[in-house]
């Protein structure tokens, strides 16, 4: 695929864009389609909805005045056109990368990013928040939000429209309607969208509607009028909007660039809150990406002259050498199989997250017992706790950056009423590529102060299995949290293997041998090494290369106190090392056991520094934060021997 | 006001009620308005929303096999007339008091009571959940949730109405429309549902409509058909509903038994997501209350007779002798009015709690600067973040319990990229008669994890002001705690004042000497008591019966770094008292701080215990959960007993 990008090559920044003549546009929009689709095909990132979006990004940098009007991309994963206008074509292929461009919009890269992002439903409250703003300074800026049809589905997003509508702010609510959000879009809305954007029958009631208004007696015609405009939003879909307060425009054909910047030219003009529905296509100027819209929402590199090749057959050689390791998120959604074949009461929830969460299996085998809220992760945590009122026995699956959007409905809903629902916290700790907005950092730390909810963190795939299963037997909320990525290779040995809740474990007892360094003296002193989680393999480096105890903590509420009581008594000192924040994390669990129980011993944290995260590889990322054997090898060495030195001066 | 409750003292449960005939209702509606009046005016409670519900409650238990369906209450400050009508008749005086009725529906309660409320906008996916659960076991039962026209603005109640509507199940969605949450109501939604109930235009419009309908050709009659039933749902405010997939019944009067038993008794023969709209008036049967429903909406005891006195004029004598101490509350109200007159940036948001968060006066004064979001703290967050990006400095007031709604768009919208947004976090810690679901308890646990957010806590109601101000002078979010009621009785003496953001002050040192109660042994040991906010008074009380140093913590993060470790160097005991949460509380954060600088020394954490409170008065409910002066004074004292014993036989 060659191409030459002659438009695009004279660009710098959107006010380039500007001076180019309006039918000049459709040459740069398959340039940068072209330019994408080489940029992104070699350098992995979100794929089909940047091709979906060329054109309204054309449209919106050419008729609105950025980076003085503000414009603001709900969820952020289909700005890579946006970045490529503002500055940030040449950097595109470093996106995600360490040190490259960030996944989304961000405040901190751009003056153009109006507003930094990374979960849905967002942007209606940001720009109605600028909206609001410039207004009160008297200033003409304009605020634009750009939001797909199935983050529209976020309460969010209503309550932002109904605050908007309400108080006629002046704003500009695209909706970006490509008919498919990362999981097949879900609701009622969505049926609405669908139906405006297709429904011949409804289409033809239009025309019919029209026909019988213009025959009408005249006395009729304001009432007439009123009415048919309001049939028009009935089959355009537009009507709740118009409810809400705005003026609904469109659906328009947001790949026809005459037609977006006629159209955005006179919204610019019309005060109060307006909607634009804009109809695209997802992986619009791509065949595979146009047919299969999911596989190619994001990828990672592949040749645009074959496309995504799916990762089958010729593997098997190598499977003799290596053998191939399951992701956590496979282990679960293998268990939720196994297990609904058993329980009939289980049922499965997602919040929109079917693939990621490894819900696909599950979904096709149980369609009757499996539940898309669409994005709503308030409802999908009540609604949760209604089943278990009623007899079922629901999992949520969901990432732990989207549970902090049902924070007060995991409190309110299921722990005070102490309910039997199972949180299954994919992507905890940090996730890499998509940086700080989607690290979940902070599970263990807002977790831990619920009452009754039960919190597990598995060290393998096995563990995770059977901390299901032990989940699955409680009359009360437990919480599993585990990581993005593959496990440590260990298979499933024993499917009906269930654990004690508090349920830590010795791995090995050190040899209480630790030399200094500086005065090659010798000591007998006993560390132990408590591992949280997916750190076990971490923790075990550290506890071998200090001759330590390791203690695989397992579940961090409750602690299973006579174990860690009998192993902290024994040790001189204690490190705990867990991929959450130390502020508040189980090594702070630990501590605050320590002071109930009278022991007060050197105990050192190692865990998620406290900022956000750049974006990049896992495991660079985790090194940034503080966690690699060497950084705490090196830590613990110099505490150890400040401790000992301590301690032998103290004598 | 005299009364015989002839009817209702012959009702034990529902199946009584449904003895009676439908002309026996009214009477019997009557005779509940009268207990109602009289009982909550005794006790206090929820009062105007109450009387608004008499016959809703009555009707819904007459036609619904109670407790098999299930009502939801959404909210559930409406729900005294359902306890009232379900055995809890006696009890209802002791409402919100220790030992008495909860102050919501609570499963723990009762059976009739289907699901625990106390936030609001959960019912719809409460009832989702049963409606799925019973479907999936081949039950019959139905679930009704029924909710106010506030709670509807919040995003979970659209995205609950959109996945019920969406899958068809079978649920029935009572709009429970009184044109009044607690705050006047606002946003779009509110309009289009006052528009339904009170616009004579559009009444007439669809008088109108329906005489241009009957004169329309034949051929033309489907079409009419279907534009006539969506008039009258656009006048009827209906229209989204039905765009959401819910069959639109309404408006109805709420206080005409016959209509609202013979709509329930077709309604549950229909199958799929029905919505209800019932017109009710807040304080119904009571003329004050009628007047003003927002000062009846929760009472203190009164005089049925007279009505609520304002507290006024002759408290004055009493004023010479005790100072009238302020609430936190007023403070912060005060506060923001001073700051607004000098700041023209400043702008004040709440999600429909006006009153309660002390925004009235600035409301009045400043009513283009004042933001209701309606129930919206998701919105809320962001929108405020959207403010700030834009050159506002907004200030969000908000209860502390409610900021879980808003935790996730805190992290992501405002923390990540670290804008000034000033969070006054109301009622933190124990709140009493609203109970576990109203409880600050966690906030230091669930904000501490969040890189760049100061986390501040006041002692006093100077402290508070003067962390108001220097939490403006901020470039970054802050968060400021403060509890419920009545400060200390310190004047606002210094209204610039500024404090340095980590400010803890050592506010008097110890005798270091102990005496250890049983040998008679004086032991010179020193102990460090660490107060966190509002539980100064009691820290107080505690360092001085121990002959302890005081310090007045004040800045929960970043830490006062200089100060504590000298601090803590100092001393032999540490004890730290706050009313969070101990797991991952501000004692952790000490504690954390000690690992981080190699003190390693016995620290005690007072704090809330890790279940959940009962309601009841503050100080009771405290108690409860651990704090009080006798009971920390008691620990402490065997934990230094045993503690020194220990080191003693250590030496």
């Amino acid at each position: 695929m060659k191409t030459t990008f002659t438009l695009l090559d004279l660009l710098d920044d959107p006010s380039d864009l500007r001076l180019l003549k309006i039918n000049q546009l459709p040459k740069l929009a398959a340039e940068i389609r072209a330019f994408l689709i080489k940029s992104v095909s070699s350098s992995g990132g979100h794929f089909a909805s940047n091709l979906g979006a060329v054109e309204l990004s054309i449209a919106l940098h050419y008729v609105f005045d950025t980076p003085n009007d503000s414009l603001i991309w709900d969820v952020g994963h289909q700005a890579y056109v946006h970045k490529i206008l503002t500055k940030r074509k040449a950097k595109l292929s470093s996106i995600r990368q360490k040190g490259g461009l960030a996944p989304f919009p961000s405040r901190f890269e751009s003056k153009y990013d109006a507003f930094g992002v990374g979960h849905s439903s967002t942007s209606i409250s940001a720009a109605l928040g600028m909206a609001i703003a410039y207004a009160a300074q008297n200033k003409r800026n304009q605020a634009i939000a750009i939001i797909g049809d199935g983050a529209m589905t976020a309460g969010q997003a209503f309550e932002a429209l109904n605050h908007a509508g309400g108080i006629g702010a002046n704003i500009l609510v695209i909706l970006n309607d490509n008919d498919m959000s990362i999981s097949p879009n879900v609701g009622a809305l969505q049926g609405m969208l669908t139906r405006a954007l297709s429904n011949p029958i409804l289409q033809e009631m239009r025309q019919t509607s029209k026909n019988i208004l213009e025959n009408l007696p005249r006395q009729a015609l304001n009432i007439a009028r009123k009415a048919e405009e309001h049939l028009k939003d009935f089959v355009t879909g537009g009507i709740i909007f118009e409810e809400l307060g705005f003026k609904y425009f469109g659906p328009i054909d947001g790949h026809d660039l005459d037609e977006l910047v006629a159209t955005l030219e006179n919204l610019k003009s019309i005060p109060g809150p307006k909607l634009l529905h804009v109809a695209t296509k997802k992986g619009k100027g791509y065949a595979p990406a146009e047919r299969n819209p999911i596989e190619y929402h994001a990828v990672s590199p592949f040749d645009p002259e074959i496309g995504i090749v799916p990762a089958t057959a010729n593997s098997k050689e190598i499977n003799f050498k290596i053998p191939k390791k399951l992701t956590y998120t496979q282990v679960f959604s293998d268990w939720l199989c196994y297990k609904a074949a058993l329980e009939d009461q289980l049922v499965a929830i997602t919040p929109a997250m079917r693939e990621g969460s490894g819900l696909v299996a599950f979904s096709k085998s149980y369609p009757s017992r499996y539940f898309d809220t669409a994005i709503a992760e308030q409802h999908a945590v009540t609604l949760a706790a209604g089943m278990a009122c009623a007899g079922l026995k629901p999992v949520l699956a969901i990432y732990s950056t989207f549970l902090q959007r049902g924070f007060d409905q995991l409190i309110h809903d299921v722990a005070v009423q102490n309910l039997p629902v199972i949180f299954a916290l994919d992507r905890a700790g940090i996730v890499g590529p998509d940086g700080a907005t989607h690290a979940g950092s902070f599970d263990l730390s807002f977790l831990r102060a619920i009452p009754n909810l039960i919190i597990l963190a598995p060290s393998d795939e096995q563990m995770l299995w059977a901390m299901l299963n032990s989940a699955y037997a409680q009359n009360c909320p437990v919480a599993i949290r585990y990581p993005r990525g593959n496990g440590r290779g260990i298979s499933i040995a024993d499917k009906t293997q269930i654990l004690p809740i508090a349920c830590s474990e010795m791995i090995f007892e050190g040899g209480f041998n630790y030399k200094i360094e500086h005065t090659k003296e010798h000591k007998k002193i006993s560390l132990l090494v408590i591992s949280i989680g997916s750190m076990f393999e971490m923790s075990e480096c550290i506890a071998s290369f200090f001759d330590a105890s390791l203690m695989d903590l397992r579940c961090v509420k409750p602690l299973d106190g006579r174990l860690l009581t009998s192993a902290l008594t024994k040790h001189d000192f204690i490190i705990t090392i867990e991929d959450n924040a130390i502020s508040g994390g189980a090594g702070s669990a630990i501590h605050e056991w320590m002071s109930e129980n009278d022991i007060y011993k050197p105990i050192k944290h190692f865990g998620l520094a406290d900022i956000f995260p750049e974006h990049g590889e896992r495991a660079y990322i985790m090194e940034t934060m503080g966690l690699s054997s060497d950084k705490i090898i090196t830590s613990v060495s110099s505490w150890l021997a400040k401790n000992i030195q301590n301690r032998s001066s103290d004598k």
